[in-house]
């Protein structure tokens, strides 16, 4: 790595509010460059990071972090904010297995001060801080850094509007940064409007402003009529009043990458009392010729690559991922029906949508980082006779819940929900693991839930549900799986109905437990490894509900044990569903539940994290063994089956 | 009831469009005293009620529903539409087992377009319909008719953000109307805004405007400069620049109550292009004195009134609820610790924070209906040290799931929820029933989650909860319990603990099974009475996480079969968790699992759905020995113990 004399010499945010404007901007580019070294060794979120150097170096000089509080929105741009307090060393450790996470987390360090990785949460907390502060009698600054894109969301609506308000009297001291990195709708960010800027947020022009208001207080049409001359000269310069129409001091668009303009800025705007809105126009991967070039490509870097080459395209082709089958269903799909929509929140990429929006741009609804609204409206397209399938990540319903209960599910509306990245996610961690969908899914009257083994069952398992006159959910995991080919045609799975896809030759009732293993998704493959030497039985259960009752009931009466194996959390899980249905019918026998445990789990890389979970082969046979003892003799391994 | 000639001769809103306006003046008149005839014998939601009557019929004049789709946001203003829609006969049935819904209802009638009950969905399912419609080819209105407490909600901004751009090349025709009741804000309605809406949704102002665009959009600047004049113009004569900035064409504010200003502004928007927006303003309780003079008294009225002297207080006071339980304890609570802080999504009133809030205003924060927000920025204040109490129903728990877990769980920080409402809630109905927070808060890791059993032991939760390091709910049912007045004192529960309340005399092992039946939450009272005639032993488990393990496993030990009984889902509820820990013990016995099951329930006498669920003390006698036999001699049943 090239050397970064100025950078080596900042262990934290006091060491950088030593420096001279003309140091700070020489520490710009060193921090740049740092980024971009270590991205392109750990992988991680590129583009985003490069756009937020100078605003993270202005923020930490303006403000006294820790004490002043920054909350980073979704948060994946905060590795200069992680390399300037204190975690430089570490990140070489980024997003890997007992690493720097690729977040903020309040663990981790106290300039943290939120832990974001869903977006649009950072004005509701910074808002709850500034109350709490002023309530304890402590003066900070509380300040949160928000995008474009996550402003979409209603949540940063509610926050807006809840936070431009008089709490007792009074609205609270809230700086809220808008880094308006979308090109396709930041305005022109130019002379006249970096010198409205700081000329409007100066002191100078707030005490006038203040001061002319609180004569024209007591003449209230007068005053009003004021404000509005204001608030449309203004508007007239500058777009932005939205925010003012929120309550807050709106301030720019000034350019987020030039700090003679944003510590300035920022230096007056942190003096000035009640909300401020600053709005700040960067550039996704500024600074780094390719990044900048395509900053979707770089928007996330899987690996690692050469800086001066960028991403090179792999030789052999990797397996195909699930979201791909998907992306391919919904093409072909949508080529035979023409009842189907699909609906996206701002996830094209990540939910592998870009040929069907080529294909069917009619019928394609990307509603922006809104997952709310993209549930309901779906909902809406459903009242029509329209088949709306909504491509969701796991993690992300958890943010459309209610509409998934009360407008859908209530409802019972024909609707398909592609829950993507069910299960562990790797890298992002915690935050984004589909971790809780089947417990939380499963509970709501007239969904159905299915959990495809593989690539070929995961094609089926959409037509099944697409055809059904009720909501259903399919979830499978980040990645790719066994690999079992898709057929190009559109055949449905039996409703309800798993399968046997092994048969123990134990006999049941012998001095060795003849076991049954129940599947459900992906983890069938490992449980196979698993079942093969302790000679169990296996079924590819599918289904989490409906549950195949029968076939639970026939494999409980003919075997002595029962174990479910499931990439979800135990606490209501498959496994529950499983002890339900057994319960309901009366059936009482030993049952083991293999899943994720009741504690959030870290990012790294999904293998090991599943084997520290025991959702390997080797875990789920000990755990089988441990608790219903080894058989007579351990069946050999045989080789690994390669049509798995 | 007095007669209502013209009123009885509409049978469908197609007999209302061949009215005149002056019969349609007097339609109004009877309508209105149609509804608060019913109201008065039937309870219910009268103040905004009758501050739609004038609004229902002008949309039902203008649209020809039920092709145009009206989507009611709550939809609890919905009675005048249900009577001009063919429901006029059925409306003495009103919320009442069997009967008519007090929301909207898919099923119930082809003109309610969309079921609502929670706030803020109808924009997205408009807009839904409105892209579906458009689609298939087929042309028809799409109306969303929203409040203004509603459109403080994130999912009304999203569906705004995303209804007003364009899609597939064009902004979709959509109408939303803000219905404007709230005094406080409401802008001043004169002749002046009246004449200016008419002007301004009129076809030559529309035509005039398009034509300008037309003629400037090959000078960008100019064109922008020209689009800016125009807004300010208007944002200078009349609010609502803020709709506009979405794309909305905005007009209003018009008098709701003036059928002569209504239905020419409605015929002028349904024949323009693209997003509009009506801005509304009404009166809640409009037409009757003692509704007009206080709204908030008469927004539901629980039961019967005399419309000629409205509400006269019981001359018994009711039996003590929970949620005034909840309250006393708030403000108990906050004076002896300073780190408390309240924070409710617009509950006051239902959550029983008026006392807290007169007492402790600067340490109670009602965010408006904004349940993501409400939940992350008490998450904020928790970062600073305070010990925020989120008082928000079971059902609307659901909005902010994904701030439970994102923000709070996975944080861990010291929170409690104080989640009202939790089991069926009577004449709401489905919409509000608050079945699934078992299931769906107990998988998260972190949380804690108790079910009091009674008033005294609600007010220890409480209590246990606020001096725990992590985020605990307290589940409590709607209405009052048992009647065992809670103590002065701030006593805790010890943490995770159950305890036995009633000894089986049989023996495990007999002819006749021992049973234990572990009761979580209110439904110990009917488990007792059970319990004694079939001599069953029973546990209050209070904790439904952390689960009392070593109460269920010395249980399970000595009986021969576990009964659990929860007024919550099945599916992943109380019953699953205390299988999921026998399963753990590696513990196997026969469990019998007593709660809601998995289909919704509809609106009716809460005793009577709880009856027709099997959870009465009957139902749960039944199913025991449905399951597990009659004991030999039933025991005599006792009189009821006075102090349950």
């Amino acid at each position: 790595m090239t050397a970064h004399p100025l950078l080596s010499r900042i262990e934290s945010p006091s060491d950088l509010r030593q420096l001279s404007r003309t140091e700070l901007k020489q520490l710009a580019v060193e921090l740049r460059d740092f980024v971009l070294q270590t991205v392109s060794r750990t992988g991680g979120h590129l583009s985003s990071n490069l756009g937020t150097v100078e605003l993270t170096i202005a923020l930490h000089h303006v403000f006294q972090t820790p004490d002043d509080r920054l909350v980073w929105d979704v948060g994946h741009q905060t590795y200069p904010h992680k390399v300037l307090t204190g975690r430089r060393d570490r990140m070489g450790t980024l997003r890997q297995l007992d690493g720097l996470s690729g977040f903020p987390k309040r663990d981790e360090s106290p300039y943290d001060a939120f832990g974001t990785a869903h977006s649009s949460t950072s004005i509701s907390a910074a808002l709850g801080m500034a109350l709490g502060s002023q309530q304890k009698g402590e003066h900070r600054h509380c300040v949160a850094i928000i995008g474009d894109g996550a402003m979409t969301a209603g949540m940063a609506f509610e926050a807006l509007n809840n936070g431009g308000m008089p709490h007792n009297g009074q609205v609270p001291n809230l700086l809220v940064v808008l880094n308006d990195n979308d090109m396709s709708i930041s305005p022109p960010v130019g002379a006249l409007n970096k010198h409205l800027a700081r000329l409007m947020s100066g002191k100078f022009y707030t005490a006038a402003r203040e001061g002319a208001k609180n004569v024209l207080r007591n003449a209230p049409p007068l005053f009003e009529l004021a404000r509005k001359l204001e608030e449309h000269a203004k508007g007239m310069v500058a777009p932005g009043t939205i925010f003012e129409e929120f309550g807050f001091n709106y301030v720019g668009p000034i350019d987020g990458h030039d700090l003679d303009a944003l510590i300035p800025t920022l230096e007056n705007l942190r003096d000035n009392k009640g909300a401020q809105f600053l709005h700040v126009v960067t550039k996704k991967g500024y600074g780094y010729k390719l990044a900048e070039a395509d900053p979707v490509k770089y928007h996330a870097a899987a690996g690692r690559f050469d800086p001066a080459v960028g991403f090179v395209k792999p030789v052999t082709p990797p397996k195909q991922t699930f979201t791909q089958v998907f992306g391919s269903w919904l093409c072909d799909m949508a080529a035979a029906d023409a009842r189907l929509v699909a609906v996206t929140p701002a996830m094209r990429e990540g939910s592998g949508m870009v040929e069907f929006h080529q294909r069917f741009p009619e019928r394609y609804h990307d509603v922006g980082i809104a997952e709310q609204h993209a549930v309901t409206f779906a909902a809406g397209l459903a009242c029509e006779g329209l088949r709306p399938v909504v491509a969701i990540y796991s993690t992300f319903l958890q943010r459309a819940y209610d509409q998934l209960i009360h407008d859908v599910a209530l409802q019972n509306l024909p609707m398909v929900f592609a829950l993507d990245r069910a299960g562990l996610v790797g890298a992002d961690g915690a935050t984004h693991a589909g971790a809780y969908d089947i417990a939380f899914v499963r509970c709501i009257p007239n969904m159905g839930v299915i959990a495809p083994a593989n690539e070929a069952e995961l094609r089926r398992a959409l037509t099944t549900a697409f055809h059904r006159d009720h909501p259903v959910a399919v979830r499978y995991p980040r990645g790719s799986g066994a690999g079992v080919t898709p057929e190009a045609t559109l055949d449905t799975l039996p409703w309800g109905q798993g399968e046997v896809v092994r048969e123990a030759t134990l006999a049941a009732g012998g001095s060795t437990p003849r076991v049954a293993i129940l599947a459900f998704g992906t983890l069938l493959y490992p449980a196979l490894d698993a079942a093969q030497r302790l000679d169990a039985t296996v079924a590819n259960m599918r289904f989490i509900k409906p549950l195949d009752t029968a076939l639970l009931e026939r494999l409980a009466r003919s075997h002595d044990a029962l174990v479910t194996v499931e990439e979800g959390c135990l606490m209501g899980g498959a496994g529950s569903a499983v002890m339900e249905a057994l319960s309901a019918a009366g059936i009482t026998l030993p049952v083991l539940t293999l899943g994720l445990p009741d504690h959030f789990i870290d990012h790294g890389d999904p293998a090991v994290l599943l084997s520290r979970c025991g959702l390997d082969a080797p875990g789920i046979e000990a755990a089988i063994v441990r608790r219903f003892g080894a058989p007579a003799t351990l069946v050999t391994p045989p080789a690994l089956a390669a049509n798995h």
